[in-house]
């Protein structure tokens, strides 16, 4: 199996942008990404696109922009992991031998989203049946499903709702340093606390905001990446994919799935928890930072509201966190977000992070989950 | 590179199915490949799922209800070449030695194409521009595009109507022995010639249905191949993708990119036109088949009309095409398509198609192209 390295990534802005199309987006970060490999589109030979919902085949027309080369384009819609799926895939391409330099680009508008539920259930249908189920337990919406986990961690670990605030509070401090986030503005602990609620004890600030914007991220064979002579060299040293399990038990949540797709990802990097510099997660919610902190092995059971309220999952703590400023203040486009943070990770592994800067960063873990409860893990290291 | 061979293949019935959800035709497909395979559901290591429009993630939905197993679930939009592209990242998951048994699977379902075009576009964005130009040239709709390209043969080579007309009639007589096609019931000329217009000059039976349907192909290692003992073994000699290429000119047509996709895979098997004996096509139209005859090499340019009408193309003749029907006739629920022409090539190969067997069939090849103009085309060799 070749190892891969990742060439080069770019980025659109992430944000509400109604006159931007998915298309020109997609091209941005697509031309940001070769500017940054040092190659030209001719260069690239397969690509993968991640997009939620974005109508047909959104990949296919920013090649159409870039240039009509002749090269594969598989779209990719794996809901919020489409991104990360993207990259996945193209990390295999160059796995199989038959490319050396892959892209994934990820593109998302919150149009898209408009569409998300596909045409609505026939009433009768296995589908109708399994969503009424759903909504009369208010398990349908996102918010819901994470207010309870929410409330389930206060109760079980005696935890309160300013810990979880103080994720919100770090990640938008975080944000504000990085000009392609979403929402910038720093906020305080009050702000999080009075903002508007959501679904009980989310205020707005506990939930991502959702929004337009691409990413890319090229990956190469080693024989490329020596042709290219990247220094630092950033290896992809693991890539894993879950579903949920019926090993986990009849109780699993997406930590559970998080913990096996983490543990794989040590094993087939052969580090552990305590080898890796910072971490992107899927804190679409904040509980989830916290929930998938424990999970990761970062640290122990019950007590990540206290490493966040001791500031060290902030950038200069034990183990900085959406250094990026997160879904919760980078935003979350859906189809471009996993490789936003390959795109963090990969600049901080380099040292190019400049005020987010986390010193020393040697290996980064990049988490996204998605619907369906899939979690996809990467290892990227600095060689 | 491991070489990679098909180990089984199901199908669900391709129709107007409305009260089947996209789930319960994809886990029938699933089932049905797994008993040919001699597999059960955990043998499978990964998962590619093709749809068009279908919503959230429906191969992780199809999944869930076959078994939490926990593998990786990756759903591909590709339009009408969905599911030849999830048989294609299914060959590349082995290809890269990460796993030994991937399973492709296609699903369909006439609903999804309400969803076709996504959002409409916003009034002065470029998508609105786009496409606006292009219903002003009578170029947004296939029939329209497909009518113009069947005028323009009768132009150029003097072919008649009544010749498409025959490609319908002799894809019926071979979808009426196929039991999971979607048309089976025998049509003469005259039947066609005689059906209400669609887009001069072609009628309804020139052109595809949609419909509702699933099929399912499982790829393995040439290790897992003989751990299973495959006899006679279907082997994948090519797996080839290509998106439009500036290298065609600027009046490239589907049929240049066909061209070049298959010559790249005559190169990839070390064959030639000569060595295949039946071809499944992306027959969406009647005119496709001549022209993609053509130009994948089977017969000699501007020809393919007097090869119709002789009855090469028919099971018996030099080169049988679209042996189960063909999208004309056995259905083109877009997701599955692909895959259903993987299901027919390679019971053919195995010489278990009963009376629309192809005597003495060695290699197929299968050909797809799919919106933006892409083309995949694979071949199977009985070994």
């Amino acid at each position: 199996m070749t190892r891969v390295a990742v060439a080069g990534v770019g980025m659109a802005p992430f944000g509400r942008l109604p006159e931007r199309s998915a298309t020109s987006l997609g091209v941005e970060a697509v031309d940001a990404a070769l500017q940054d490999a040092g190659l030209a589109w001719p260069d690239i030979q397969t690509m993968y696109c991640g997009a939620l919902l974005l109508g047909l085949t959104p990949g296919t027309r920013i090649s159409e922009k870039l240039g009509l080369t002749g090269i594969p384009v598989v779209n990719i819609d794996n809901a919020s992991a489409s991104g990360s799926s993207a990259f996945r895939e193209a990390c295999l391409a160059v796995e199989s031998g038959r490319v050396d330099v892959a892209l994934a680009v990820g593109v998302g508008k919150a149009d898209g989203l408009r569409n998300a539920a596909g045409p609505p259930p026939r009433p009768g249908s296995d589908q109708h049946k399994e969503t009424q189920f759903l909504r009369m337990q208010g398990l349908f919406s996102p918010m819901g499903i994470f207010a309870m986990r929410t409330h389930r961690r206060m109760h079980d670990y005696g935890s309160r709702i300013e810990q979880f605030a103080m994720v919100a509070v770090k990640n938008r401090e975080h944000a504000s340093k990085n000009p392609y986030a979403q929402l910038r503005k720093p906020q305080t602990l009050d702000d999080v606390m009075n903002a508007r609620m959501v679904s009980d004890p989310l205020t707005v600030p506990h939930c991502c905001p959702i929004g337009d914007g691409a990413s890319a991220a090229i990956v190469v064979s080693e024989k490329k990446a020596r042709q290219l002579g990247l220094a630092p060299l950033v290896s992809v040293e693991a890539s894993c994919f879950r579903s949920p399990s019926s090993d986990a038990g009849t109780t699993a949540q997406d930590s559970d799935t998080t913990a096996q797709t983490a543990r794989d990802a040590y094993e087939q990097a052969g580090m552990g928890p305590e080898d890796i510099s910072l971490v992107q997660v899927h804190d679409a919610f904040t509980v989830e930072e916290v929930d998938y902190c424990e999970a990761m092995g970062f640290c122990p059971e019950g007590e990540g509201e206290r490493w966040v309220e001791a500031g060290e999952l902030g950038i200069g703590g034990r183990i900085p966190f959406s250094t990026d400023g997160g879904l919760l203040s980078r935003g979350h486009p859906n189809g471009p977000t996993g490789l936003a943070q390959i795109w963090e990770t990969t600049q901080q592994l380099r040292g190019q992070s400049g005020p987010r800067q986390v010193e020393g960063a040697r290996a980064g873990l990049v988490h996204m989950v998605g619907v369906g409860g899939v979690c996809v893990v990467h290892i990227l290291k600095r060689n």
